[in-house]
């Protein structure tokens, strides 16, 4: 019932965003249209081929502890064999360090694809990525030569060790130390909720640990990061002695439940040996520097979700037949296909707004990755970069709170066979509520839009979105059948920038008060901005339709998913601003004891 | 971390509504203050000591079909026992037939209760409720005294046999026939999605099945109701030859993972006996009759289990230390406890005014049940029908609907640890996923709402309603804290008759564009019933404190929690009702091949 709506990804790709111009750019000289779609075509072939297959097998069927070892279906190595030989895992890295150097939007879509498939198995080289991006960025050349370039390859798998039992959201409180010994550390600690924290498929993992250095000043400025690889590697980079990092037991889950998600001891046994990554005590800066990506990951996971429940639910309403038009109850007359109805049209249209609004703002955060490297001067590219922070915690959370919402209608589109497992909806709902609370709960996400983003260089980056948004605005104006959404955009742009310019005054005097709606601050201003994102698609939409004879039916429902967003989704913005406005204090004046 | 609040539960049951003064009716003469409190505390020992500890265990291992028989955890038997053993199986039947006839407001205490503890062993004696209803309403003496009684006694359990694979929410298109054949009635044909359609806990098992008589006429004027039992009785009422109504597999879900699911085929392989219930061809309404009373236990039991996740994530929000508050961001000194932060207090908030405002409005319906029973005339007693028959749906799907979005926030407040299995909340969430499409879903409840209830007697239903919640309005007014909620309720409340005039008015020329968002309809006045809930506990909270020095931090709590309501809750019904009176036709135009 999951297929990959090409037609959409094209769409997004190369109508509604200038993708195919990244070529011009001597980094991704090797990626013309041709070459792009020839990427997907692999992502889709693979994905199809070796990701989907396991998919529900793998959510019933566990990784399991056994004598500290995990077990798990081979088919998840086996795919990822395929996604290695393709030279996936390497996709976004610099040719110098045997990276494909491929675009990010690119990367993204072919990502979407694999998530969409399968979102456990894909999650393994999404955390090895990320983790190699940070040593990427901020490792040694040895530690490049070392870790990075078989992680590129595919033959180490990566994780990222953030949390730990008593620090989750609170990572200023991590207490695992690192002491100097030689020339490198050795690590005492336990680290929590570790995705991908230990399995048998690669030949090694690389975990990026934060750890204290003896002495450190405390919070969140005296944190470290550090290389821990699961087995020592010998001079000549072959695989040495097991390091002193233990699996302490596999967290059993509700969705993901593919993705091993670990605890881990360090040096509980024995000697759990580490390499400072960068300068002393910069660990969560650099941390932070590559979540935007994880972030965006997250989000465009949550999308894949939300797309694959999608498709699936509209395969079912096109093929069951129930009921019969309201005033046409004759009951000797054929049953209609649920399609037929409007509720049900409703929850196909809420899917579809949310899914594929979420896409093109993921693909829109992705391009703008690329486009820092494009930029032509330093002030285009900082600008660009500011927009790209603000949109973060958007990107992640927006995905995460409305596909979760997409797929509790899918499920419902399938009635009583949509909450049975023969059908892949109601495990598509249960891998997507992970998603509002790994990398960043909703409720964090809130507060690093209202309480950092949006401060940054004087509200540097909302002048920046406002800007884009009004450029959209002034064309679509130009389409009658788009005025009064351009219009209405417009309004509430102005509204939100002036509630945003409320909120944040008010956090600088008094921050409890200013911050206590931060997470519905945070969904008002997704949903303008995947309003513009609709926007844009029906801008894109109304273009083609005037120039182009050729699928015309998949442009008018883009025009349709539009109205229905402005008309369903957009309103209750206003209603949440109303709220925002007002500072209203209950949540604060509640106490405890009243509960 | 699951435990009842029976201060809560006194509350509504004893302040909120006059409950105690049932007993002044003959029928209620057992039932004062004392005994219900005792029957109250019966419950909670039974389902604490009985259900609960089962309930996480039996999500994962749950009933398997083994041998062409369902095999379970036998712990589901003996807390059924001592169920039994306590006279629930016949809390409210008639004294006549062996029952306790206890109120119904005090029966849905007790079973909110039972469900909050384990809501799919508790499914096994609602189900048999339900079904015995039907029989106590409709059948024989000779049916009540073979299947009724024992029944009441808890030694037959029952079913609901309506959905069939091709016909699930269009009843009208059921194809089981049913054959005269002596002084009873052979079936054909399958049933599906039949909870408690088998298991081997109960002595015998009766299954009430909608069928077909031959040359019926088409539709659901054609549909009669049978009693098929799962074993024949011999003349003396003992336990006879296996029926042929056969377990053909069980169908395994998201969540109530306990409970049975099962498909059966009659009269495959051997012939399966039924006794037609009252009057042929009259076997839809007198479902329908009894569909009433299951739809407040679907309702019921999505508000228990939002309940159940309140009451857990509370414990951990008060016990987990994580973070320091905005502007103390001093690392060396101690975490606060989560509840401390205004987001985390938002979703307890959230749960808290969605878990007491659904079980305020389903008291309110189980007391109109009993109200029914008092009423001085027949007049007060139709009103009181109408009125009943018009909170039916909301009851059953506000509470659906937002419990579980209540369900979804307690995970957040545990973060990681409520996505894992070790805590009891993820699995809430999975239960009440069921609950929308359960016994009719979310948009059937919609169309029940606009395209009938609200049309009988000539919107006789919606002028009570109008009239009850004004003179609350009323009373609210006289407390200075409660003025602005009473006023905004009365703009609310006269705003949604004229949006229902305006979308009936519609229906009644033109049923697919009137009906097209007859869900949103239904959500809109769910919140509009539910704020007038919230006013109703203020009132008595307000009221309480005037005259009493005791539970002062509860009353407090009972007013933020109105507050909540009406500031983050209610507005969304205006943005709602302006969608509504635009008589938007996106979901109309909308065609399928443009998805």
């Amino acid at each position: 019932m999951i297929s990959v709506d090409r037609t959409d990804l094209a769409f997004q790709l190369f109508d509604a965003l200038p993708t195919a111009s990244l070529a011009a750019l001597p980094r991704f000289a090797d990626y013309d249209r041709t070459a792009m779609e020839e990427v997907l075509d692999t992502a889709e072939r693979i994905a199809m081929d070796h990701f989907l297959p396991h998919a529900a097998a793998l959510d019933l069927d566990e990784p399991r502890f056994e004598n500290g070892k995990v077990a798990m279906d081979p088919r998840v190595g086996q795919a990822l064999a395929a996604y290695r030989e393709a030279g996936f895992f390497g996709a976004g890295f610099d040719q110098e360090w045997g990276g494909a150097q491929m675009p990010e939007t690119l990367r993204s879509a072919a990502s979407f694809i694999f998530s969409m498939a399968n979102v456990s198995t894909a999650a393994y080289p999404f955390l090895t990525v990320g983790a190699a991006h940070l040593i990427a960025a901020f490792g040694s050349d040895d530690q490049k030569e070392r870790f990075l370039k078989p992680m590129i390859e595919g033959r180490f798998f990566g994780t990222m060790c953030l949390s730990e039992p008593q620090a989750g959201s609170s990572l200023s409180d991590i207490t695992t130390k690192a002491e100097p010994d030689k020339d490198s550390y050795l690590l005492h600690g336990q680290k929590m909720w570790i995705s991908g924290g230990d399995q048998e498929i690669s030949e090694n993992i690389i975990h990026l640990v934060l750890a204290r250095l003896p002495d450190s000043p405390p919070g969140v400025k005296g944190i470290s990061l550090f290389i821990v690889p699961k087995y020592l590697l010998r001079k000549d980079g072959k695989r040495g002695k097991r390091n002193g990092v233990e699996l302490a037991g596999l967290n059993h889950k509700m969705g993901y439940r593919g993705t091993t998600n670990a605890a881990l001891n360090l040096g509980e046994k024995t000697p759990c040996r580490g390499y400072l990554v960068g300068e002393a005590n910069r660990g969560l800066t650099y941390m932070f520097h590559m979540m935007n990506e994880a972030r965006i990951g997250v989000g465009l996971g949550a999308a894949a979700l939300g797309a694959a429940g999608y498709r699936a639910s509209l395969v079912y309403a096109r093929d069951r037949p129930q009921g019969r038009h309201p005033g046409h109850k004759d009951a000797s007359s054929a049953q209609v296909p649920i399609i037929e109805h409007a509720d049900v049209r409703r929850l196909l249209l809420a899917q579809k707004a949310a899914v594929e609004g979420a896409l093109a703002l993921l693909l829109y955060t992705a391009f703008l990755v690329d486009a820092t490297k494009a930029a032509p001067n330093a002030e285009t590219r900082h600008e660009t970069e500011l927009l790209l922070d603000l949109l973060t915690p958007i990107a992640k959370s927006w995905p995460s709170e409305f596909c979760l919402e997409a797929n509790k209608h899918a499920i419902q589109v399938l009635g009583g066979y949509g909450y049975t497992r023969d059908y892949p909806v109601e495990r598509l709902y249960r891998d997507n509520r992970l998603n509002a609370i790994h990398e960043g709960t909703h409720g964090i996400q809130g507060l690093d839009l209202l309480g950092r983003k949006v401060m940054q260089d004087n509200g540097a980056g909302i002048k920046t979105l406002a800007t884009r948004i009004m450029a959209d605005v002034t064309q679509a104006h130009a389409f009658e059948n788009l005025a009064a959404h351009a219009e209405d955009l417009a309004a509430h742009l102005g509204e939100a920038v002036a509630t945003t310019g409320k909120l944040a005054g008010r956090a600088a005097s008094a921050p409890e008060s200013g911050l206590a709606n931060a997470t519905l601050y945070l969904d008002m201003m997704g949903h303008v901005v995947v309003a513009w994102m609709w926007l844009r698609q029906a801008l894109t939409a109304s273009r083609k339709l005037r120039t182009d004879g050729a699928n015309t039916d998949f442009l008018e429902g883009k025009l349709a998913a539009c109205r229905y967003f402005f008309a369903y989704e957009l309103p209750k913005a206003r209603t949440q601003r109303a709220l925002l406005d007002s500072l209203d204090d209950t949540t604060l004046t509640m106490k405890p004891e009243w509960f």
